[in-house]
């Protein structure tokens, strides 16, 4: 199935933008309009799908918790693994963590050490990308435990607060569905 | 397609047990190893999906953050909305709340205003209940905007602590695949 601009332009239009939220000063896209609509819904999913049924994917992991409402999703249409990473002290068994610095302060996220086989073919997918601190900090998370990071995979990318740069700067490869300038 | 006691038991045995977490004495019911593995993933959002396909659903809902797992691949895969239930402060637009009770003080979670239609027939998915007051403070949202929950559906209910009772005493329907006495 192939993809156009007006399926790219559809998925946008249906994001709700929330002027000064959550403070002063951002406009916030707010994805929960998207899943409401069933057409917006099946094409952005489709568009992750298709673009990953042939790249041997092992494991698809999204970070809670709006990643988690699409993640798991690719990752059953693919048929492999789901796995979470969560804040800290949410994942009851053995795990490894990862911290980084916020705008003030710093936030450690967490993953099952046997989350992820050595050499698994990786897919991380999150709803947004804005700093791309969380994300950075779940690709070396899942590059300690030996998986191989074929692609991240976010829906909205702020290409002005640089978090995609910062993700190819270190190495990683990353997609992104729709970019806000 | 139809399910036996063999699929139910895959099920269940894919579930991690979790000794004395998250507190001394609570047996934790470990979603995340049924999740890394994909026949039993498959096998539980089938059961879902060919319970609920004929009736007529128009939203499915799902509580933040494990509920975020399940329910968005059953709303995807009935072509129907998925929305979202937050804890306080997380959903960006016109909210209404519903505070319940937990073991140690009080808990808020939140819907937007415009989610739900009224008369939307609406089934409500989570992982797990336990005591159900997130899920009947969920089951309130939902009747608030005018919505018909056409049922709750749970993967693990332990049954010893009352949840499912609570939930079908106050006038909703639940389903459980898994139960634990």
């Amino acid at each position: 199935m192939n993809f156009t601009q007006s399926d790219i332009d559809y998925i946008k239009n249906s994001i709700r933008n929330i002027p000064d939220w959550p403070i002063p000063g951002v406009n916030f896209r707010d994805v929960t309009t998207l899943l409401q609509d069933p057409i917006a819904f099946n094409k952005t999913i489709q568009i992750f799908v298709n673009r990953y049924k042939n790249e041997k994917i092992d494991a698809v992991v999204g970070i809670d918790a709006r990643g988690f409402i699409f993640a798991p999703i690719v990752a059953y249409m693919l048929n492999v693994a789901f796995i979470p990473i969560r804040k800290k002290g949410k994942l009851p068994y053995k795990t490894i963590c990862e911290t980084y610095a916020l705008e003030y302060g710093e936030s450690t996220i967490e993953i099952h050490i046997d989350a992820i086989k050595k050499s698994d073919n990786v897919l991380i997918i999150d709803d947004l990308i804005a700093t791309g601190g969380t994300l950075l900090a779940a690709c070396n998370l899942v590059t300690k435990l030996g998986g191989n990071i074929k692609e991240c995979a976010v829906i909205s990318d702020l290409l002005y607060l640089g978090g995609s740069k910062k993700i190819k700067d270190s190495g990683f490869a990353i997609f992104s569905l729709l970019e806000y300038n």
